[in-house]
């Protein structure tokens, strides 16, 4: 026709065409050429690629029934591969891990079971899958009576659930998240441990023992704070929103109020299911979190709308065709996470106060 | 403990688990012992396994930019390989899809372009996908000459459909759905044909000869109940909702109501984002399907609650592992959608009356 | 403290105050100050006002199953009160309205029932509300009947429902949205007929006369256009998305193909639950319709995401306060909608051609 | 026709009818007798009555941007009504509340707004609603300088907030939520507080002081479930999931452990965006919720489908109608939350040891 096409018509979508055989790998290949949501899961692969390709400290956030669902040996795998530097997560999370990691499951159910029936049997529903409340109270328990050994003293999460990590590995040698966190030296925190059975698990500690179950979640954000400082390059991949997506952009914008080096994440990937426009943080935008300075403006990012439990598998099982390489050769921040003062590349971290200018 | 575990704790959950080179199939495999959506989708697998063992007629609903998102060639690929007996879809699906059987592209864009840009550059946007209106008002007035090629009455969508695939084959050669179901004698129904870029390109014709673009939609709820009622024994397949999905279901009501041997769907399946508590047909649950009788009390069913695009690859290309092998022993109803009377195993089915008790 | 406030911080948000016996006037009056949909529903009142105060032609669409959900009588209210002038349906909203008129009633249920139990009482579901599949056999036949008797020619859906209008209203003189609309000389379009039971009911006339139940789908999109380029000032308020919000749109976009004054709709209003990144038209941002020209680049528009059994109660009510007013200085076009040639303005609008140049 | 109607279809469906200067209450009232979410807001309403009409210990949780968003005075107007007893929030919420306060504001804008621009002029985005951030790093400082004040020893966030509000009241004489529920003595528990500007304004005054900033989050545990212990009736109204909808729930899980007079909450009103089927606590329904006992298997419950800002205002104006005559009958618990023990209907709740037996 001899007119020009317009600059924005450059890259046609490739449709997606069926094959026997296909790897996970070359699935997502194929969606990344496609629309919606299926090229968003495609782009979140390329640009977890640059963030482990690049110098940059990766914060996990983890909410939702993930344990309870499933992924709780992929988010494992995240930590053990060090595809991530550091996990913040909901409570319940971190508890169903422990639950599975001491031997208890989940279970198969159906979201149209007779709830009535089920509270007779005292068996806890989370939409399809099912627990025993009773193995739940053996839990809490478990966790009291780990507490109640520790020093009396507050620890901030991130001591106590390296603690937790430590003695679940040396009683069970199983593997998850909590154990591949202890033996990867990943620092856990969790934000809002009052709201889970871990909480209730320190609560009846407290119980027993009126010196046990001091938690310093302040600690947490001053740590949380001084990681980012520490080198101000820092990226962020959350599953499902909650209290850990606004943890991890709060220490960034916590650390730039000390630390003008501080300039937001290099990259973000969010799996989320909730929406921007009722106004809540889980389905907050990453265009949002820019205003904030949560983000840099020059980031890479991408939102993918969909349940976890769909996107991480396939994410995750292509991401292991280049991720091992392409990690192998990053300069992966070394934490120590096992005394009362969190070490980072061989530098203690205040825990009472922000580090300035110290850096990378 | 000695103490017997609940009846509802029967089938545990599997973590599931990272490793390099795992196929589709694997993957979905895995997912089927997790949770939520995940779950679900793995699910979706094994019932439509079970339909193509079944002696049964699958429809397929398609609605939502599935086309214009890089989905056709996937349903090109259900079509020819008889994974599915009978489409009905949107008209924007067949519209979208012509469009790129005639050589044209959509183009990857994003969602946070300019577009009053866009609108002076005459670029017209779906989500994150692009499209040149100049292109889709040279398919209007393509799709206008094809329609003054037609007799002169009135074609159910089912017969006009057949004839513009017919034709797009004979001038392009090239794959699509519409050319698939062409060539594999599926028939495909657009009942709201009106409400699409087809339907402009019908008034087109009609606005040069006022004989021309009679379409016959009722036709078509006669023909879809009638191959209800001349096998029935049914299941469908729901991409997205919409006119489709409800299309399908009332072919089945409509069956029963000259038919008693009808009872609802034996299989489903739908892949939607729509959720129930808003009322509307396009989110509903196949439990509410039930009460209408659109669907049996005893089928076996799904709902998936994700994007298409981000289900549909990784579902087609596991089913893609077992399915030619299910689906080479199942006796398809075969049809002859050339004519004005539509063909379905050798028998003509009205467009013009219901049949009553004629037997599969 | 002398620095100036950013440009961006002028209107700040006013916090709802609560207050015994406020009217629902004054609710969103409050509501307009503070943010999200709540924003939003309030920013709607005001752009309808603005809608009711300017020269231009409005359309309605309606879409999900707002009759059966008790909305049957405020979309009768809008016709009566001319704060609409064109309305496009789904056949499901006809439908449960003619079931209304007719004396049969829905009623309330919840979406915890046994659908078998219900299945066996033939008693439809819809989400919380349940009908008698003996009332809609009823009805069907009654359709039939009706088709019958009409002339045995091909009608728009525009005088078909007329003419079922005005049929309905010498039966039952009873309130409803098809009545309102004979009695206000208001047009319906239902582009997606065949997907209804009303198309249900013309088949089953057409399996009794075969030349009966001919509906010409085609002709609506050429009267729809021509409705457009007759008077190029138009206005569009969606409500729950589906066939009639893209049919519309539609409308505007196949009026400038012909005549080039026509340049979008002026405003927009939309009350949707579904969201725009699944590419779907139902949920597709209003921006992204101005890259269509489907909107005017300077329209005034708001979405409002939210399911409108809730919100159009409280937007139509305060509307009320004002609205009428308002409306009975507005240039209303007037429609001639009995025959089978649509009158607009005293101008017979074409159903086999389209209007070119005509001026309003 | 004498056939008797179902047992199912005893309530009809009454259509929604506009009138002009209709009060809130009455818009509220016929929307009960609709369907869908509306029809849920209006048993809200009755549920939220026979609350206040019975002898329950009444929790209010608070998620989501709800005091940036305008609803602080709503939330405020709640507890000096005494509508509830103890609120559960968010950080943000209480921030955003302490922000306005404080005098400052929160601003109209748009989420299509240029977050570089804003970034540049360090404003902050939530949705449609914008903040200044220096203002905010003010609030910061005067939390940490106020926090420096306190006794140096742990609180728990009852307290904590107690004393902040206080002082608030004290420094500013502003009506807000913590002003509010310092005046009523109506207990605020914040189990997150570390994911939030607070707990950023907690970790500067330890910054400045490392023996400040001290927060006791499982002393929170201990006494939100000995308020279930002191008294076992109790109800939970939830506006937008989050950390506080569990922790309500958590309190009567963990009461029931140490008193198996606890059953769960007699009744149950949530306002949410989120859905059940992707796992989540925010999204769960309150059928899922009796399995785990955290509901009463006999409670009256509604979860209301929609936004808090298009909800809230037209429930609690409707509510002001007949809720205040109810409320002042009705047995609040009193509480005296300024000491580090909190006490109940005069007895005091441990922060160290769970209750047992206590009676109501």
């Amino acid at each position: 026709m001899g007119r020009r096409k317009s600059r924005f018509l450059r890259k046609p979508v490739e449709p997606f065409t069926v094959e026997a055989g296909l790897s996970a790998d070359e699935v997502l290949n194929r969606m990344e050429r496609t629309s919606f949501q299926g090229r968003s899961l495609g782009t979140a692969r390329r640009i977890w690629e640059k963030m482990l390709g690049a110098d940059v400290t990766i914060f996990l956030g983890t909410a939702g029934a993930l344990s309870a669902g499933g992924m709780r040996m992929a988010i494992a795998h995240m930590i053990e591969r060090r595809y991530i530097d550091c996990l913040v997560s909901t409570g319940a999370n971190l508890y169903h891990d422990l639950h599975e990691t001491r031997g208890r499951r989940h279970y198969i159910g159906s979201p149209s079971l007779d709830d009535a029936a089920l509270a007779a049997e005292r068996i806890d529903r989370v939409y399809d899958t099912l627990a025993s409340e009773d193995d739940f109270c053996k839990n809490d328990e478990w966790i009291a009576a780990f507490a109640l050994k520790l020093e009396k003293r507050p620890h901030t999460t991130r001591e106590f659930l390296y603690k937790l990590g430590e003695y679940l590995w040396q009683e069970t040698g199983n593997e998850g998240i909590l154990t591949a966190a202890y033996k990867a030296n990943v620092p856990i925190f969790c934000p809002a441990i009052a709201d889970s059975s871990i909480g209730m698990g320190l609560s009846q500690a407290r119980h027993r023992d009126v010196t046990a179950g001091a938690i310093d979640v302040i600690g947490d954000i001053l740590e949380s704070a001084n990681i980012v400082i520490r080198k101000p390059a820092t990226a962020t991949i959350v599953l499902g929103g909650g209290t850990p997506k606004n943890f991890i952009n709060q220490a960034s914008v916590q650390a730039e109020f000390y630390d003008d080096r501080v300039g937001g994440h290099k990259f973000a990937i969010q799996i989320v299911t909730d929406v921007p426009h009722f106004g809540g943080a889980s389905g907050s935008s990453l265009e949002e979190a820019q205003s904030w300075g949560k983000l840099s403006i020059e980031s890479e990012k991408v939102t993918v709308h969909a349940d976890v439990t769909l996107a991480l598998p396939l994410l995750l099982t292509a991401l292991e065709t280049t991720g091992p390489e392409i990690s192998r050769k990053r300069k992966k921040p070394e934490f120590d996470p096992s005394g009362r003062v969190l070490v980072m590349n061989g530098q203690p971290l205040g825990d009472n106060r922000f580090m300035t200018g110290s850096g990378s």
